[in-house]
């Protein structure tokens, strides 16, 4: 029981015996997990993450909104905690590793630490942070958001899904709610492993996503009003056709994000047309704007950017074009210490790795307000979740929950 | 009572007065009009411009489909009448001039002759087409449609509204079925007066315009197939995103319609995103093409330009793009002996008059596959029609009906 902490390898076939343990709660037909926030799934699912800590000798804790906290004592367990996470909530169509790749990673860790004997300095802890999907109870980050003080507790509880049943109704009818405020618990460091949702990796034929940060997000509402008319008797150049000033500046926001590399995001995906109807020349368009990029500054820049545009065009067209900004999310630049202890510790390991950025949302953003925080990703089939197709190899998710170990090593100091 | 006939001029306040009052019965609140094709309405209208035909000595015959004929001898009856016409159904929020004007001026046409005691060669008569619009039961223009051949009586009889009621039982409840087989009436000619339903009178300051025909239309369905992905972690270098591959062909519409000028048009008036989401990139846009042009071989020039355009476009995009042809009207070139006395008939009455071309369909259309056929348009108030605020000056309504009396009579031949 000597072996160097270097030299700890994680049980992959153990991690991996996990997940599909915890994905058969709640399994769907087509291979994926429905285990939507604070249902009576989510309860069996907690529970067995909790028994299964419980059996690795770690004690459990959980604040009012449902954050469990599984410790493993430190040898100065005065010091704050260094904690690893994510959730074990899913998409109505999600797959068995969003979220619950995080949770067991950190269980694993723990696990591998008990099979050599190894003590740490600092605890360890264990998180599983209530809601993050938002699939059932708006918003998103739920559990974190309310522990870094993003928003209330009572805001959370007042959250009620589309039957009308309030996150505090299911919280007390599931005994979720713990005795500890959220937030008055320390938080040494924070890492969190993640299958990245996205195809960089995969692209690259990389392992290791050493990930630098969370993209800000910028929405908006844009309309372009024109006038409506048939499209038989109204000759080209006497049409004001909203959608084809609309459609000239849905490539604007891409070009905006291709202004603003390498990690500028430009993206319409919501489109309404009025009256939209086959032979009239359509006289409003409404369409949505999802603009992103790495740091607040930028996103500002490309505000800025693609409202010149929308005025020269507005301008040149003589049509009107109105842009509203709906919601707004700050960027989240990980800790450098933490970002290059895993990029060194996947280094060490002999796994390949890139930096990458994440461009979803994670319990890590509003971790990353209350202390140092860093995360990892590792490749999932053809960038696929929110799915029931979402698919990782075991091996990349072992080679990520090594990467965890050692760079939680680090930073919680091992008793030698 | 020796008026030239060259000097004769209609009587605008008494062409208006009827309009008015035709426009009370389904008159709207906010000064539209709406009488659907074989309602009790459309019945009362019906029975207003036949005892208007009445009382101007004419008579009245009906055929199987219910389109009316109002006619007044020839001094060789046995010539084919020379006709004009339109329709006196409405859209639901339609307006007092749209078809109305084009039997009220027939109708004033013969009034004028009436008071000045001339007689001409061939007879004369005004039509009332079944069920124009098409908004109640499709498909359009389906009077004429009938009696042109271009569908069955019994494909019209088994037409059904919203309620599932038929085109028969409604025209045997109104008493509406008259005993010729439509078709089986001769016509030596038809004269069609129109509001524009388009810009390009009033923006010019023309009053008369000289239509050549009406567009040939072309009408698709365009499906672009991306990948559907979140718009947070795929980077712009990793996107398939069917909704900016299909903004840029909807830009090519209008291009192409510029292409090919001076008569091209081209419209996108409908888009289905899927799966419309704020935050994920479309994997899946669905839009209609509306080509138009003045004759089919132009037409097809554009349906080959527009599929080249899309083929390369996948091929560049990588995206797959699938064009289908759901409808298609052939363009129809009016009779040049038509429009030459139209266009002479403005000139010597002294009213500015241009070629235009009609890019919305009329009964006119199927009555050019069966006789020497011509339009009349005069300008509505910004081009605005199927609209309640629809709106006609009464000394372009009265101008219109004076060249439509002129042309008639140059074809029906005045007895001297």
């Amino acid at each position: 029981m000597n072996t160097h902490p270097h030299d700890l390898r994680i049980d992959g076939r153990r991690l991996w015996s996990s997940l599909m343990e915890l994905a058969a709660i709640g399994a769907t037909d087509k291979g994926g997990v429905c285990r939507l926030a604070l249902t009576d799934l989510d309860l069996q699912g907690r529970n067995r993450v909790i028994s299964w800590a419980r059996e690795a000798g770690m004690t459990v804790t959980m604040d009012r909104i449902g954050n469990g906290f599984l410790r493993r004592p430190g040898r100065n367990d005065a010091l704050p905690p260094i904690v690893t996470g994510s959730h074990i909530d899913t998409q109505p169509t999600g797959g068995k590793f969003d979220g619950n790749y995080g949770v067991l990673a950190g269980l694993e860790v723990v696990r591998t630490l008990n099979d050599h004997g190894i003590q740490t300095e600092a605890p360890l802890e264990v998180a599983f942070w209530t809601n993050e999907e938002g699939s059932r109870f708006v918003p998103v980050m739920m559990g974190s958001g309310v522990f870094a003080g993003a928003f209330t507790l009572e805001q959370a509880y007042a959250a009620t899904d589309s039957q009308g049943v309030s996150v505090r109704q299911e919280l007390e009818r599931l005994g979720c709610i713990g005795p500890q405020v959220p937030g008055e618990h320390p938080i040494g460091a924070y890492f969190e492993a993640h299958i990245e949702q996205g195809p960089v990796l995969e692209d690259h034929g990389v392992t290791i996503g050493v990930v630098g940060g969370v993209l800000g997000i910028r929405w908006y509402d844009c309309v372009v009003t024109g006038q409506e008319a048939h499209a038989g008797p109204t000759p080209m150049a006497l049409r004001r056709d909203a959608l084809q000033v609309a459609a000239e500046l849905m490539q604007e926001v891409v070009a905006c994000a291709h202004r603003h590399p390498p990690h500028g995001r430009g993206t319409v995906g919501q489109v309404q047309v009025h009256p939209n109807s086959r032979n009239v020349i359509p006289g409003r368009v409404k369409f949505s704007i999802d603009l992103r990029n790495a740091t607040d500054a930028l996103c500002e820049a490309m505000d800025a950017d693609i409202r010149a545009v929308a005025a020269r065009l507005a301008q040149r067209s003589g049509l009107d074009i109105g842009i509203e900004r709906v919601s707004h999310y700050s960027a989240s630049p990980f800790d450098a210490d933490c970002i290059r202890s895993i990029a060194q510790a996947a280094e060490r390991l002999g796994h390949s790795h890139m930096p990458v950025i994440s461009g979803a949302g994670h319990d890590a953003i509003y971790m990353a307000r209350l202390a140092p925080t860093g995360m990892i990703f590792v490749p999932c089939k053809d960038g696929i979740s929110h799915n029931e197709i979402e698919d990782a190899r075991p091996e990349h998710l072992a080679a990520g929950c090594d990467v965890l170990l050692q760079a939680m090593l680090e930073r919680a100091g091992v008793v030698s």
